[in-house]
């Protein structure tokens, strides 16, 4: 394969020997003479690879006990829904903090087990900051935030001091920095990021939010139904949690989160101070909640912009575009993107400097 | 790879073909030098992807006008709550004819949504047959069928004649014989079978069924949402769907729903003939109502149990097991098993046969 840089803002790159053992166990898995795709998710095969993967979760995570690690379906756009129906308590009502189109799509979710309150929003400036000075009332059953806000290129740096239980979609920063597990209720991610491919969405609950019953509950959205089955409740999505538990094993082999939490910032540190320091360029959100997932940023004179698509194009740099919400560029740069991809990037940015500055 | 006889319930047997496709699209997909599993689910290539499966399913079924073909995620068993939520209307009452354990799931998830009435029940004996004489009340909002109980091995070979729209869980025998699709305003089914590998769920909806709003619908459970944005709402599980349009093509190729229809009729009539000649077998399920795609049936003598398993070993022969709540055995004869497979089975039946009988 000739080099692509590959910069998908999800389903995303993925670590080439995980497509590799991925693309070999479609044809002969665990040498059984038959492939992962073709056999019962009740087999000891199979059983084995949720509960590595289950494994994996907790160990590189560094989860603490009375948590459960799920593996469902449904996208985060079904963990809104699930959440709101797991965190709904005696008061009825989830506080919703509302940093992005995803972020606000739960909150409508939420409105529709309760009552669905929005603590702050930066919608006012097309979501180009996290909002911070805002109070929550102790009288909320939960807090949702977004961690990391893939179209708008905002992450969340802090969470607020409170009693109340916070619940997050972690779906594109998960596994890319240490989280403090304990300061989570609810913990939700689709895997299509930094964990493997499209298909499983990962779910991380105290067991305490397990006892909830102020609402009713249906089977399938209802977390304790798959705690009590070890997530196997129905058949699983196999092949997307099989690829996750492979992108796992490589990412603990490697040095886990302090190894990967590491090279995130050297990257986000590369194309940030180039958007910073190339007058051609500029960054779009705000400096402070920069995403060191998404880099948003555009041209300072879209005069350029036809030379600039050409210097990505000659390149090899693909799926640099940014969301049609926000336009310009987005560098998502989730784990599996190595350093080298970003200073492709980097020097196509001082190319066209040298060639218009 | 040695030649093993998959017999597996699901996820089951799949065209050897499709796996190698599959597994090279993991590698490098339609020349990208990228993975089918790290491209945007919004790029061109998978969105041909989406619109090819869409379109084999029409085809394939001969789906008439006026109604809508979505691959979406959660499986049967989200199908139960997204199909009472959709299909409930003003008398917010559902019908369900209860021929198995997921039929039974299917009208306990109808109670969550609006008031479920069991219509008729073979419960009261192991499920091994399909309820017949039963009458239906019109003022239901739907009628909900199992086609296929892959647990008990029963078949619906024919439908009520009624006015109530009529909901089919047809996850483990569509794709496999010739289907009136008029006759529903809702199907929908786990892919795993016959379609593909597990991860997706398919659904067939009626125009008439999307503007039904007599409960408010969560997001991702309203078919609508899924129709308004061509089954892309949100990032759909690409390795499963993909994997299911290679299987599509694989039936047309071959020569669709006729030639499947016919081979699965020569595969079924080869176990149960030998189910009903050989004197140390007997079927479970009741003769007019068993199903071509899982033959349940025991020894009559257990005293032959390990010298016939040793035989299905030394056949290759795998996943013959019936599932617990039966017993005995169940050959599951998807549309990717062989004929020669079901030979092998035979013979090895009649081998036991020559050793004991």
């Amino acid at each position: 394969m000739s080099k692509v840089h590959n910069y998908s803002a999800g389903p995303c790159i993925l670590p080439q020997e995980v497509m590799k053992e991925a693309a070999a166990s479609i044809l002969n898995f665990n040498d059984l003479d038959l492939s992962l795709i073709e056999i019962s998710h009740r087999s000891k095969d199979f059983i084995d690879v949720m509960e590595e993967a289950r494994s994996l979760v907790k160990e590189i995570l560094e989860i603490p006990n009375g948590y459960q690690v799920l593996f469902l379906q449904g996208g985060a756009s079904l963990g809104f829904l699930t959440a709101a129906y797991n965190m709904m308590g005696a008061n009825k009502t989830g506080g919703y903090l509302v940093t992005g189109a995803w972020a606000k799509k739960a909150a409508k979710e939420g409105g529709f087990v309760g009552n669905s309150k929005i603590i702050a929003s930066s919608e006012d400036k097309n979501f180009n900051y996290i909002p911070k000075n805002y109070s929550l009332d102790n009288s909320l059953d939960y807090f949702h935030v977004t961690s990391n806000n893939t179209i708008f290129g905002t992450q969340l740096k802090s969470l607020p001091e409170t009693n109340v239980p916070i619940v997050c979609d972690m779906s594109s920063d998960i596994f890319s920095k240490k989280v403090n597990i304990s300061n989570y209720d609810l913990i939700y991610a689709g895997a299509q990021k930094n964990m493997g491919p499209a298909g499983t969405t990962l779910y991380i609950v105290k067991d305490s939010v397990l006892e909830s019953n102020a609402v009713p509950i249906p089977t399938m959205l209802n977390l304790k139904t798959h705690v009590d089955k070890d997530s196997m409740f129905n058949t699983p999505p196999v092949f997307a949690i099989y690829t996750s538990m492979l992108t796992l094993r490589w990412l603990k082999k490697n040095g886990g989160i302090d190894w990967i939490e590491k090279l995130n910032q050297s990257k986000a540190d590369l194309i940030y101070n180039e958007v910073d320091r190339n007058s051609l360029f500029t960054g779009t959100a705000n400096v402070e909640d920069r995403s060191n997932m998404n880099a948003t940023f555009d041209l300072t004179n879209q005069d350029v912009k036809t030379e600039f698509d050409q210097l990505l194009a000659e390149n090899n740099i693909s799926g640099l575009k940014g969301h049609r919400s926000v336009g310009g560029y987005r560098a998502s740069m989730y784990n599996a993107l190595p350093l080298e991809s970003v200073e492709v990037l980097v020097n196509s940015m001082k190319e066209l400097e040298n060639k218009k500055g």
